[in-house]
Order: structure tokens, then sequence, then C-alpha cells
């Protein structure tokens, strides 16, 4: 290690490059040493990890000195009444924002008090939009013309790059000069952005040769990936999952010490009304606390929890007394192998969930998974939009801790 | 333990409540076995973790069961040249996905190389905005000018509740009967939601006793907390920074294997024209990777990375060739101490930062890391933009497996 | 008179009913005096039209009084390179702000002397979309897949309204229990609202026949008809409509006395940067008023000025010097039958443009008038852009008079 | 004529230049009759019109030819219980849309018979915002601190330009290297963006002179004008108004044939929920129509009905029975001096509303008129909500032939 910390600092080894000279254990702890020692800090705590790495090293990560850990909670067991999710579930939450847990648990419990929660995906394609520059306005209306024309060429092209994945349509979108043609695939198991990536690439090589388009950017962010953007709000990126749960009027009283028409109001005043004015491309409570942690637990790529704050929450008085419940996610990015879903802890919060690796039919896992993600956040609506209706938003924030 | 399990099978003995009986590790112990004989799965990973968890029981997480661990890699060294963070840092960035590290170090280096990135704080505070029912919208307008002509004392019993946060501003909003007053507080080192919750509870007990308003929510979401919301891209919320640096033509060759014309037409027509057709709040390439990566290692909200998605990222030709480069993050929501920053893997990766805990003056440690956010998103930005310009994006992630 | 004076003024009459009982004419004439005398205003100028009123009176207005007349300027000749409109045309502008005709007719000029404007319709499709509710979330994704496997269905009811009228399409959107079809027409020569609107009436009614779905509202707001929303921007309404011109440098100083760069850099830091970070959904300089002034003079419904101040402008340099400049109008809602383009003046505005009445084929008019206004707007812009880029705005204001 | 035609033939007399050869009266008939030659039409329907053009074509239109003419209705009386408007008004309507006025109508009807609707104006100041350009990040700063040190000094620059307006405020917002100074200006009974645009200009000057900046634009877009923008949606520009009215249940089933529960999901489900899901700016059912019908009566900016769109309604039911209704629209951007005020026709309608020219105090008049948009607005959406809460939508269209 003396050695290859002193080429380190001559600059003649890279940091980068220890993987090929030391086994990846040997690696991490050089690199963290040597880190440690320019930096002047003590990072032995990162160090303390028990993931395997080999595939971590080759996939998930470069450069890696160790590994955060996240405490892991259950909310639960909460009853899904999904089309891929059925049953009761305890749901692995990682999180570092106390009270997010307990809150979840409460709404669990009620849904599962009250019969469990309806849960579907709607929509199912993962998108990608390389944009090209035309010439002119002339040209940009025969390239996107030419796409719409070839659209089973392209589809066979993609489709050369991906035993599983399916183009299941491309549409084209010209502002001036610049074409962008939304290419959305159906995925499987997969959260699917590289395997997108990849497909779309071959599309635009066909394009660029067939039109004389020129290929800006495999990505022209009218995927969108990682921004929020109306585009994904309404026309769904990866699963659009819609929840929904009723609750009697005892039932409100009982779970959430307040009334259905003050649910009914706590929801209209701030998710509808105050996201209105605010400009919000997300009509929600706090979905996005939802998400986070349960992307963080099941090895999900945590940028996108971005479109997963743009849920849209509603409670509706029924006629007969009492409420329903309702959260919509119009683009659920997830996925049951790939990414991060291989790595040991997060594999277990997978396997907690029944949906670890590819599903039978291919595709299942994560469609009950995206399905769960949607139960998840109508629990943390419920026990949010409870918890402000009975003005006790703050004291739970002193109890608790939670920033 | 044995009992234990059989009175939580019974339902005698409640899951959350095993830390009353137990001490933290062995209550996660029974919780977590007990999760998994009701799943029938094998969670000895997650039990596998080195944070000392008396802490996080308490502040961090309730119904814990174990750890997730994600692995973290360095970018860097990066030359910052801020207010708050100068010199060289190595950025720790908490991700799962491929090739994420290696962008944001080819990024940092290419920083280094040409001087170092400027980075500004602009904006500081962060908001809490209740939301307040008027009998009719008469009653509306005298609540928002009975608090417009009070901020003095309103101000005075939010500020009974910290030691630390200042009030800032308070700005009213109607909307037909409902009014919204977005508190604006300086909260130091602190992310500061929690400070700002409880004190604007005292700001609405007050408004609530003078104006006959009724409370309804203490967040209106107008504040706006992760939602993605032009509020906050328009307005800030918590720190907006701005990063920017400037590359000559033959850096630009060197570092990114492409040129200036083609550096700016990809920011030209994926930042900013497909943005714009999108209906995005976002004009940026994956300003949400890096947000997420180092919101993660630091203890930061992982939610909040909904706000860091907000960025703009301008590629501008300069007058004597060469490029100036620029991200700009309304909504920085940080903080260096509170929250996850104590717990021991993240409160290294602060340590590694040198802005753990709290600064000097107050507030600075705070300010310092949004200043490094910043320059890890130009990196990233810089990585992407150059990879994308050079058609390079899909070769990528196939070498690396990023999804 | 005087009878009908009386009985107004006693409320035995109702101001509605005056053409029951007389001629048009004298029933305004009868209005207005009652009117008058109600409000002690003289409104005589008001009575001063000269338009045939009989169809008017029928068709386009209640409660008539008279006419305000809006002074019309043309900009012109304007080289037109469409599919529909080709050759010279002078734009009809009916406007009361100084500075935009003389504006207008600048930018007018340029795009002639530069061989003209290429203009295309890319889309093409007037929507409807009704909003029902559902009993929960799963009959919801029952209804929606029910439209979905019955769109000939639904198509064949849609089309017994109307001789002309064709369903594209139907997309369907669910949002909790909200389930909303939005409906897409081929309206050929009419803007086409009316023949969507009595054309989804049937759909809804097939719709709560056969799913038990309940209208709510015919028209949902996913229309969106008069409301700005990024639906529009993104996936179009009416006929989106892209022009482009090109100007090589010498042009750029003899037409706009500034140069390229600076008009991109306007263009940029303008209508690209401003408009992202004010959370817009328009990224133009003011193609409100062009189209505004076009409607207007033409018999348009002048509510739809707001879907067409969406535009993307664009201005880019080209490799071999000079600049291309586009407009992107995602929603032009135009007709030339219909509405308010038979009255006389309006009409005559038509017929300059050589588009009155029904197209041959049809759907051909109103695809050319959809052209030029797409070319208007590119007039305004470029004559603006260049006048901000000479930082003329504001002496031009004050020369011209303009608000 | 014959020569002057000829002499426009040849191209030796320019189109816009005839004023300085003829009087006003002529030089339009001369070049409407060349148009007419020109273009193979007969245009004398324009050229029937009765209002002075003297002022006309010196303030409003160049290259005139003619006018349109545009019919006016009248609903009303309308009770207005405004801080500036009060008692009963008749409002006059342009419009070519059939079924407006006779909707607006019976809004006002139930208004006055529910005792008349509040109405306030809650914010007023009409905005410009000038972008600069800085050399790099740490100079944006720079520009922006040095504005908002020195705000005194740039509000004596500015109203050296002014008798009348004073500025409110400079906010600055800063994105990479371009400064945006947002300046609200009082513009009393002008709608002001003259005046905001040659005092912004000294501004201009000022900030160039003493910072470096680099004046790219006057108008900067996030002022912002003419475009849908989240900035004027949440801050306002010109005159925030809110209107609201009560109605018991015996009301709404009298006057809309419905009742309270079904107005309140009407509004629920359309204006909150579709326009959520479509990514809009605007929650209303047909405001745009009202704004734009009342601005072309009354001599308004037509193209500021794009600002006019992004009205919120809201609809909720009150605890004892019956409802509340509001609109709240953020920028009416409206005056009673200057722009089109001044036309024959125009000021009659003004007059009729008693809001003619300069107030008492100043800007009483324009503040008025304002309040009266924001009834009309109000009277609109209460009609269609109950059309449409009784599916009546398509039946009226059909009647009345509304496009």
């Amino acid at each position: 290690m003396e050695d290859a910390l002193a080429r380190l600092k001559k600059g003649t080894l890279k940091l980068y490059a220890l993987e090929k000279e030391f086994p990846p254990e040997e690696a991490i702890r050089v690199r963290r040493t040597f880190v440690e020692e320019e930096s002047g800090t003590d990072l032995a705590a990162l160090g303390s990890f028990s993931i395997g790495i080999d595939r971590v090293v080759r996939r998930n990560i470069e450069n890696m000195i160790g590994a955060v850990q996240v405490p892991v909670g259950v909310a639960g067991p909460v009853q899904v009444n999904g089309e891929y999710a059925k049953g009761e579930y305890y749901l692995p939450l990682a999180t570092t924002e106390g009270a997010l847990v307990a809150s979840a648990n409460r709404g669990a419990s009620a849904i599962t008090k009250a019969g469990g929660a309806d849960v579907r995906v709607v929509r199912d394609g993962m998108t990608r939009a390389p944009v090209f520059a035309a010439r002119d306005i002339v040209h940009a209306k025969e390239i996107a013309d030419w796409a719409t024309a070839h659209v089973a060429d392209l589809a066979a092209a993609a489709e050369t790059t991906t035993s599983r994945g399916k183009l299941l349509s491309i549409t084209p979108y010209i502002t001036g000069t610049s074409v962008f043609l939304r290419c959305a695939y159906d995925t499987k198991d997969a959260m699917g952005m590289n395997m997108a990536t990849i497909a779309t690439a071959k599309i635009a090589d066909l394009v660029e040769a067939e039109t004389g388009a020129r290929l800006i950017a495999l990505s022209g962010n009218m995927c969108t990936d990682k921004k929020p953007a109306a585009i994904n709000l309404i026309e769904g990126r990866g699963k659009t999952v819609v929840a929904g749960v009723r609750f009697s009027d005892d039932q409100i009283t009982k779970f959430f010490k307040t009334d259905a028409a003050t649910l009914v109001e706590v929801n209209y005043r701030k998710n509808l009304i105050g996201s209105a004015r605010a400009g919000a491309l997300g009509f929600n409570a706090h979905a996005a606390n939802l998400v986070a942690a349960m992307y963080l637990a099941c090895g999900q790529d945590a940028a996108h929890v971005v479109e997963g704050s743009s849920a849209i929450t509603t409670v509706e008085a029924t006629g007969d007394g009492g409420v329903y419940v309702s959260v919509t996610l119009p683009a659920v990015q997830v996925g049951t192998v790939g990414g991060g879903t291989g790595i040991d802890t997060q594999a277990a919060c997978l396997r907690l969930l029944g949906v670890a690796g590819g599903g039978e039919p291919e595709g299942a896992n994560a469609k009950a998974f995206a399905e769960l993600v949607g139960v998840g956040v109508l629990a943390g609506e419920l026990s949010l939009l409870g918890a402000l209706a009975a003005h006790h938003l703050a004291r739970a924030h002193q109890e608790l801790g939670r920033g």
C-alpha cells in the first residue's frame, strides 16, 4: 500500500486505476487511505461495509472508497390489492428523516384495516428522445415524416440490441430545426434506461443515414429523465401507477382523529390550490419522501425521485359518507434487475417484497414493485394529510426530530 | 427473543414498541427476525451494519430492521473558488448507478485543470407557507394585510422557538378564500425545515388569534417542499447557488474531445429547446444525479433531490474563443447539522469536505456545502454534455453498465 | 321605442328578449338607448356600425348594443413558401397598439427580401376532453381500457353528428377516480370547437352507457381550451405550425442594424434563459401580439390568443455565416368558416388572404391561414428581436406611443 | 389617387409613407385601394368606419386600411361590491363567439340576485425586467448586489422619465451569467408598459455604467409580458384581482338548475384535477373569454388576454349550505388612459363603466376597471360551470352556434 500511496501522491498512479493493480477490497482501502491523508480526515466509518463488492465495482460505482449506511425501517403490514402485488407486505424504507417510517406505518395500518388499497399500473413505457438538427423547418418535417413512416424498420433496428425490450412507439416533436423522436419501450423487469439508450442509438443511426438529420444528443430532454417536466406528468415515463382506498366516517375518526370534510379540505387547499398557485408539477403532500425511501432501500436510481414527486393526490367525499383517497404517480421508473438491485442489502429489501429478479411473466416483478411504490405513497399521503388535518405537524416534528 | 416473537405474532406486542422493552440493537434484531419469519425471507444482509444506532433510532428512523449500504466513490480533486469553500476537494458520491462517479470525476478534472470553478450562494432562506381559510375574499385580504402590517410581531413570536433561526420575510398569496403566508428563515447550518415548521406554527397561532383566519395546514404547498414547483425555480428555497467555469478552445479539445460550437449546440438543443418543449422546470442534463449522490453521501434529505433537479445549465461561447459553462441551482436545501448528518458514515463524508457540524460564523458550513454541491453539479453537466457532444453516450453506457 | 323602454324599466320586458319583438337593428337601438339611460352615458359611437347584423345577432352575439371598431393595418407584402399558402401576402392586423404593424411590416419586408419564409403545418387536430368520475381506481382503469378497445365504435357515434369532422384519436388519462378522454378531430376548415364538442357528447353518452362512468363535464380541461397548458405546448391543439427563414450576415446588417451573434444572444438570454427562469410556457418575444392582431382582423376567437402565445422562437447561427430564425406555434386554433369569419369586415380580411370560406380540398383554407399566422409571428419576432438587439425598444416606444 | 397608386406600384412611394403626403382619411383610402388592386379583393367593408382617426393613426396603428367591427353586447346589470367599483354595472363585451354574452349575462344575473360580488385588488405593479450579461457568475452576483444596494438611486433615475409612475421594487434574478432585474412600478391609471419600459431604460443605463453589465434586452422575459409564465401566476403583474360570491342552496337550484355538490365536483374535477394533469398555468373554465371580450370592448391590449387566462377558480361548499365561488386573476394589465382607450367606440365602453380617463385619486379608474374584469370573469365562470353541471354544454352550443 505504501508504494501505491507514494505513486498516487506523485501522480504516476491514478486514483481510478487502482482496481487494475489490486483486488477490489484492497483498491478501495488504498484509495480511502490516500483520500484520508490528502484531506486529513478519518474515513474509517466508510470502510466498514459488508456488501460483496466484486460486482459493485464493475457495475455500480467507480473510485470507491467505502459505503454509507442508511437505516431501514418497515411500514406494515399493508394490504395490497394490485394486479401484480397481492396480499400483505412490509415495506422497507431507507431514510434518515425521523418520523417518516412512523408516518408511513400509520397510513399502512389504516389501509389494511380498511380492507387494503387498490392499485393498478395504467401505462408502461420507458422513453428516450434523441434530438436531431435539421437544415431548416422543411427538412425537419421530412425527418419527422420519415420516422413516422418507418416505425417498423426503426423497431427492427432497435430490437437488434436487446433480447427483451420492445419498441412501443415513436412520437416526433418538431421545434424549429430541432427534431425530437420520443421512443417508448417495454423494458420488462429492468428500469430500462440503459436498454432504451442503446436501442435508440440504433434508431438514431438509421435516421441520420436515411434523412440527413444530424444527431445532436441521444437524450434531447424530451425523454424526460431526472428533470421535472410536464411531458412526464401528462404522458408518463416508466410506469404510471394509480392507487386508492376508501374509508368510512368511523374509520376516519378512528384512524386519523379527524373527519371527512377536514381531510377533503386539507387536500383541496394544500395539494390542489397551493400547488396550483405555486406553479407546481406535483399536487401531493410528500410523495417524494416515500418514493425516495423505497427507491433507496430497493436499489433504484435515487435521482428518479424527481419524477416520483409529480404525484397527484385526491381526497373525495363519497356519496354515502367517508372518503376515497387516491394517488396517481405518472412516472415510476423502477426495475427489479440491473442497477443497484443486485447489491446484497438492496436485494434483501426486494426479496422482502417478493419481487427480486426477473418476474413471471417477464415484467411482472417490476410492475408489482411499481404497485407497491404506489401503495407506499398512498400510505404516506394519508398519514401526513391526517396529521395536518389535526394541526399536529409541528408537534410531531418536535417530538420526533424530523427535519 | 422467542417470547417477543410470540407476542408480536399474537398482536399483543406492537412492532414499533420493541424499543420500549429492548435495547436498540436487540429491538432491531427481534424486529428483523419477526419480519423474516412473516415474509419467509432472509434479511441477514440488512443486519450487518456498523453505524452507532442509539441516536439513529431516536432521531432518524422508526421500526428499524437494519441498514442498506450504498457504495461511495470520490470525484476529484476539484478546485473550488467559492466564498465559503476554497481549495481542492474530493467529492463523496453515494450511488449505485455505474459511470456516474467516473463522469463526475472527468468533469472535476477538467474544472481543476481550467483553474477551478467559481461558485456563489446568491440567496438563502428556508421557507414554510401555511395555508389559512378565510370567510370570503374580503376577509382573505384582511388577513394578508394584517400579516404584512405585523411582520415584526410575527418575527418575535417565531423566534421564541429557536435560538438561531431568523425570520427573513413573509410573503402573502391570496387565492380565493385561501391565504398562504410564505415565511422565509435564515436557518444557519441546519437545513432548517424542522426549525421553520416549528417557528411558523407560532406565526400561525398569532394569525389565527388576531384575524379569525382558520389554519388548514402548516404546509400549504407554496413552501414548496419536495414537489417540483416554479415558485422554487423562480424565488429559490434554501440556498440558490450559481457556479461557473471557463474553458479555452484548446482545453475543450483536450478535456472533452469536442469543440466550443458543438458543446454550445448540445446544451442549446437539449437543455434549452428540449426542456422548453417538454414543459420542464429543469434545464439541465442530469443535475439530479449529482445532487442525489452528494446528498446521500452526506446525510441530506434524499427527497430534496426534487428541488435540486431544477437546475439551469448554460454553455456560452466567449468572445475570445472557448466557452463559459454555468449551472444555477435555485433550491439547494442542505445542512451540516441535524437530519442524517450525524450518522457515522455520513458524518465522515461531511468531514471529508471539511463542513461537518456548525460553521464559523454560523451558517458558513452549510453555505460551503451548498457551494460544493453546485460545483459537483457543474462537473456532472460538463462531463455528460461532453460525452453527448461526442455521440458517446450509448457506448459509455454499454461499457460501464449504467442504467 | 318608448313603450319598450318603459317595459324594460319596469322589468316586464327583458333586455335579451328585444329581438323577439323588434327587427335586429331596432332591437339593438332600443337596448342601447336603455343602457344609455340607465348608465347616464352617451353610447352613440357604438351605434355607428355598418356590418350586416342579421347573421351576427343569431350566431355571434347576444344583447347587442353596437360594435367597437378596431383599426386594421397591413404588413407586407411578405413572401410565404408554405404548403398551402404560397406567394406574396398583405397580412391584415387589427390592433390598437402603436408600433405593432410597423414592426411586423419591417419583419415582413426582411423575410421577403431574404426569399420568403418556409412554413409547414406539422400536426392538426382539434381536441375535446370530457372528464368522467369512476367509482374507484379499478373502475377508472376499466373505463379507460374500454374506450381504448372501442375507438371505432366511438368514432362512428361521434361522426353521426358531423358531415365533415373525423375522429383522429382518443387518448385516455386517469387521475385517481377522474378519467379524461382526449378526443382529437380533423375539423377541416372550421376551427372546430363546436363540432368537437357536439361529437364528443355522443362519445360521452356511449361511455356512460357502457361503462357506468359518470360524465362530470364535457370539457375536463385536458382539452385544453383557453388556458395556458403544457399539454398543448407539447402535443398541440388545432394546428401545430413551424415557420423559418434564413438571413446572411449582410442581410442582418442591412435589415436589422445588428449582427448574427447579437441576434442569437438576444434570443438566447431573453427568449430561452429568461422564459426558463420565469417558469414560462412560451419562449418568444411577442408572438401573442401578432396572433391577436391577425385573429381579431380575421374573425377568429380572440381568447385563443392564449394558446397562440406558447410559441418557441429560435435564432441559430448557421455554419456558413448568417442565422436561421424559426417560430414553432404548437396550438393555432383557426378556421375560415364559422365563428366570426362571416362578419363583413372580418370576411374582407380573410378574402385579402385568399382563404375565405371552405378550401379545396376541405381544410386547405384553414391550413393556409394557419401558415400565414406562423409567418406573421415570425415577422413580429424578427422585428422585435432586431430592435432589442439595437437597444432601441424604449426609443421606439417613445416615438410611436406603444403601450 | 391615381398618381399615388402608380408610384406605389413602381415602388417609388412606400405604403407606410402615405400619411406624409395625404391627410389620414385619404392616405387610408389610397392604401386600401392599392391593397385591393394588388390582391384582387374588395375591401370596402373595412373602409366603412366612423372612428375619428387623427389620433388613431398617430398612436394606435400604422399602415391603416380601415377597421374591423366587433359586435358588442352587454351583460348585466351586475352588482359589484368592490373597493373602487361599487353599484350596478352593465359590462360591455365585444365578441364574435355566440353564447358568450348570454352566458355572462346569466352569471351576472345570479350574482346580482345573490347580493353582488365582492372584489378586491390585492397587488398592483407593472413590471419590466431587463436582462444583462455578466462576464462570469462572480460578476453576475456583483451586478445584482449593486442593484440591490442602489434601489433609491435607480428609482430616482427611473422617475425622471415619468411624472406619475413610481418605482415600487427591483428584484434581481441570476441565471448563470444572465442577470435579470424585475422592476415593478405603480403606473396609476395607465396600463403602464410604455411607462415602465422607458423608466427601466434609465435604470439599465445606470446599471451598465456602474457595474460593467452589458444590457442585452430591455425586456428579458422575466417581466413576463404576453407569454404564459408562472412568475405572473405567482407574483402577479399589473393588478392581482380576487372576486367572490356566495349562493345558498336555494339560489343554486334556482339560478343554475343544479346543486352545491355538483357545482363543487365540476370545478374540482375539471378546473383543478384536469388543469393539474394538463400541466396548466390556468385553473378555470373560460376566464380568457371574458377577459378578451372586456379588453376588446374597452380598448385594452388584446394580447394581454394571455395573462388574464391564468385565473384560478374555486367553488367551495360552505358550512351552512350553499357555495362560495371565487376567481383569482393574478395579472390583470389594464388602463383607462393611453393605448386604445381613446378610440371613440372603446371610450364609450369605458364611459359605460364610469371609468374613462384618469381617476380620482390617480389610479382609481384603472383599479375599478380591474375589479370589473374580475367580476366579469366570475360571472362567466359561474355560468359555464353551471351549464356543465347540467350537462348542457353541447346543447347550448348547438342552439347558439358557439364555436
